[in-house]
């Protein structure tokens, strides 16, 4: 066993051979960090696993990796250690205060096996070259880390719609490309476009990895996913359904860029369009409020009729941690790609369209997706 | 065909026999008359019919009865004309302008069929003699209207909590009991005991009718049934669930009453408790607001703990007509137990806790209802 | 006494000589609709005078015009008829049901005044030939109503901020010339250039007439002008002030439009600054949620830090019906600037800035505002 | 100069000579160990002053004592140590993280001076020798840290409305009459009955202390009073007022008693009363929420009239932390009431009512208060 596997304490789960590589975009950003800090605290038993779905009862016999089991890299382009990233996330409230200490091993770990992303303004590199060189640092990391297998997931700050006609790949899709070609499964938690870009296409068709997306499902889309079922359900009509999004920390800043927010926007209203059956009037704000520092708020208002044309408004308001939402979810995906890469699944996996906004699955009501997912869970449990 | 059976227009449904008696206990009630003009407006085409499930796509093969097949009656204590009763919720924006006069004539007909109920301070009648009186007032409706059944509806003030050995029936279940025997299917709108007092078992068993309750889910506990459940799939740790409703109208002042309170709080307690497994910290006021006239509004107040422990809060602000929310339901409601006695079917339904607080079955989350309630309509659509 | 300043009935104030005129332009607008039927209800006694401040006791010395005493005209470029308007507005609920039709001769008589403005599409009449109509229309109104006076007040949609370098007059300032060259006092209700454009500074200082302005302060600012003042009095340091107005009607439409947002923002932001002493984080949103109607949901979000930086939030949510927020304050401007015209005040009205987001005076605190004006009916009660 | 008045660092104030002594009743709780260690804090320069309205401008000139002056004492039935007390503000994010250890030499100074308090359960003694018990803690405490004069201020857990007819004093005037007959300043920030007790309106007559009082408003009252009068000044006809308070902490349980509650409550409804003219419709529940910790939630929700009747609605949430909230209001207090002994002012301060909930004073609204506050800064400072 890899001196990385061993790091976050005696395995618990079902696996307790070679260790599960988990290779993050965005390896030093707030939810990366969080999710590294997270599962070594869990690893060592110092929290419960509030949050991590595929710590529930459904999912016990799945044969899903331990936590303990995995080992933590990736790409950024930014420089910060990631034990002084979780010193800046504790100050925020975001992680319990003490635990940056007490799992900095781990932290040191993974902060050790980041490699340099891009491409950084001025590189001269061809898509073909950052993708070989993506995938080279990808497969040098397992095997290093003698990982079984990898799972990509990508963390970046969203990226703008892609302009029609751009000649050159986004970023996220150059990632997508390395992670396939280095033979991982792939999750893409954010709302770029990743491994759906059509130039992809083939690629996503011959790697013969499981990958999913995309646009996690963390606050105001979770609640969407379960309200607009429920107007639909009463025969309720909705009018409008109007939205602000205040967000602090790096995603405030990426996506007040306006492109970066239509990307984003375009997952929220798909869930509303999907459930509702048509799109009601209304728009969704995202606001750069760097005050909020890691927490966000979102307000919903939501016009609809009831009987004989009444009119009625239901106000939500969420305020929540993007990160310590994000985290978990992240974790879960891991082990669920992992798991069913190690099972011989590959291609798309609508069954988990329950973490996302914009899911490859057909359903966006989070009780039918939740179903699937356990489905899903209940399916791995029988493969072996 | 009776007199009644034809007031609302050319019957539209598959059902174009004798009418469907529809008996309400409060007949006098906002929410009984917002049903009983609500039906007249549909039968004639004035309205859409929002908010009203068994309109939709899936109940179009059940042979429900048609609206226009509905003829109403019932038991009230007040002497208030439907037709006045109207033009004042119409003032209150809970009917459009122009309603009430448009379908006077159907308002006029039902208030005809209203009885005096009881029993009234004073009343010397034991409980024997009210269930007989009350049965032979219902049994009378179906004969003169040549209904081919009765539904039973209570709609009336929620009544305290029966005190422990009080030698007593509650009038809800002396209701109750007439409506048993009159061979009535039978619904519980409202929190009080109905047919689940203990003196009714026998009845209930040998009476051959289905019967449904109890405590129409109309707002803040309609919201709890779909995020309690969201909570639990997230694995998310509710902390306290604290709620506070404003009510205008005459259920403020029946339910600032605190007997009558704790009876409606037992309801919105059980969502919480049946769908996160524990009952959370957090109280449930509902204060008497007379200024809001027909209008409610509730706010809850979540907070939850994510992943490390992070705190987390998620407000929700409800501003709804509960006539207007609670009519279609029992219009609802109506034709699914009418179908259901047609049928065969007898006890307890089910399947229709979708329109419930405190359900007869086992689930208290909304999607999984609502699936109950699919499966239903289908099971009703095959028999004949 | 002309026949038109008999029509609100027997005058009430203590003013019983000739009418005073009030042109609206957008005199078919909500507001102007609202104002005119409001008034005829007041002078005939049919509802309280809710919402109108020059109705409290600290008026009653001031020597203001009765309403009753007060003649309706105005420029518009629509044709709908102000009866027709009206039962809109009460299908709406912002008119009692039946008050349009009690004040109909009021509505026709005013309809009637009503005169085409400018410049529509393919108007080919240079600004001089604009003003001299507009003008021409008013002092004929005044002159065929024998009114006393006339007050100008400009109620039309938001005219976009007007661009750098603009050769021409917007139609705000067209209609501000003829109002001051018509010698007639003007109130600027709404956001638009109006009087402030430099074109028009030589115009204001000879033409001897009292104006007031900008931008009717009726929902969220008038929240912000209490709230901002109490953070600042009690030491609190506002990080960040993000706002969210969702407006149906016109003005949703005509704000949706960013250029005439930015007008209208520029009024809320200066609240912000001249309370708090600098402009703390935050945008504020204008979406055009036409299923709302007249009727407009104001969201704020302040995020505030206390004693050792502490982290706090206070939201608002402010759900108001505009047309009844702004009509009674016009009514008030109508009379106060009308009762300093004739005792010969002139000039800009800075005691009048509790009725406007960008005032003409230099406080924002509504407390101290209030005081002003309260100084002003003292001063206007002094003269004769 | 005695060894507290050296601890919170080199003086910064105009006054250098001898300290000024504080004494809390209530030494041990989350806002007395939020104002030691946050004086502390200022002294030395480790955070800015926020929420402290005598550190802004208009207060240099009043002759206050400096922070650094106060040395700190009390009364207190617990015995939890305050540097304790203070690392567990510090978790619950009421205090910055390192404060606590930054100011421990501060915390442990002020802990050795605090005493035992009571009565306790089973405790025998009169109220005579309970008040000359206290009094003489006091005088002990002022002579022994040579301070020039001590304010005592009253901050334990709210008590129960006396009951009718209770023949012995209730604690909070056990306190009172020790303070005032240890001839020190006095200041109520409880609810609790303190110097208002008929039985101590001799002493408080002949003690020639100054005294102020009672029942802080740090939260939902605050901002009732600048909304109670924006409504007024604009006429707009409040028909109710509703609110519902979430506090953890010990506030929480101890204003779950509904006699407790009721003490507070009256404070929130003088608001109401004395700016609106009349009390509206609407409750107010407080509610204890333990999950909230140090945090409380307010929500209130307004329903007013406007202009011909339309109704309106206006929700605040407010989530604040109550002890960082209430101590820059105490140490205040304290300056305040200390430089009022100094320049020889006695008797009740109606002038500080801009901090109380239930004042002294006559006016309820903000701004008013606010302006007698700086009159009475105005004044002190030009008393020597």
């Amino acid at each position: 066993m890899s001196e990385h596997a061993k790091t976050p304490g005696t395995p618990t789960g079902p696996e307790s051979g070679p260790g599960t590589g988990v290779w993050f975009i965005g390896a030093r950003g707030s939810v990366a960090t969080t999710a590294v800090a997270g599962c070594a605290a869990l690893a060592a038993g110092l929290c419960p696993p509030t949050g991590m779905v595929t710590e529930t009862e459904a999912f016990a016999a799945a044969g899903l990796p331990a936590l303990s089991s995995f080992v933590f890299g990736g790409h950024d382009t930014l420089d910060w250690p990631l034990p002084k990233r979780a010193e800046a996330l504790a100050e925020q409230g975001v992680l319990p205060h003490g635990l940056a200490r007490a799992v900095h091993a781990e932290l040191t770990a993974a902060d050790r096996e980041i490699r340099t992303g891009g491409p950084m303004a001025g590189d001269t590199r061809t898509d073909e070259e950052l993708i070989a060189a993506f995938a080279a640092d990808i497969e040098d990391f397992t095997r290093r880390t003698s990982a079984a297998r990898t799972v990509v997931v990508n963390l970046a700050s969203t990226e703008p719609a892609p302009a029609q006609g751009e000649a050159r790949l986004p970023a996220s899709s150059l990632y997508a490309a390395a992670a396939l070609r280095a033979g991982c499964a792939y999750v893409n938690f954010t709302p770029s476009t990743g491994e759906r870009h059509p130039a992809l296409q083939e690629l996503s068709r011959t790697a013969r990895v499981p990958y999913a997306g995309r646009d996690g499902k963390t606050g105001q889309t979770l609640l969407r996913a379960v309200l607009a079922p429920m107007f639909r359900q009463r025969a309720l009509a909705v009018r409008a359904w109007s939205g602000t999004n205040l967000l602090g920390g790096g995603d405030g800043a990426a996506l007040a860029d306006s492109a970066a927010a239509a990307a984003k926007n375009a997952g929220k209203n798909r869930v509303l369009q999907d459930n509702l059956g048509t799109l009601p009037e209304g728009q969704v704000h995202i606001d750069d409020v760097p005050a909020l520092g890691e927490w966000k708020t979102a307000w919903d208002h939501v016009a609809f009729e009831g009987f004989l044309g009444s009119r009625m408004i239901l106000q939500t308001i969420w305020q929540g941690c993007d990160s310590a939402l994000a985290a978990p979810l992240v974790l879960d995906l891991a082990r669920l790609t992992a798991r069913a890469h190690q099972a011989g699944i590959t291609g798309s996996l609508p069954e988990l369209g329950f973490y996302f906004k914009d899911p490859d699955g057909t359903s966006s009501a989070l009780a039918e997706q939740y179903d699937a997912l356990l489905g899903f869970a209940a399916r791995l449990g029988e493969l072996r």
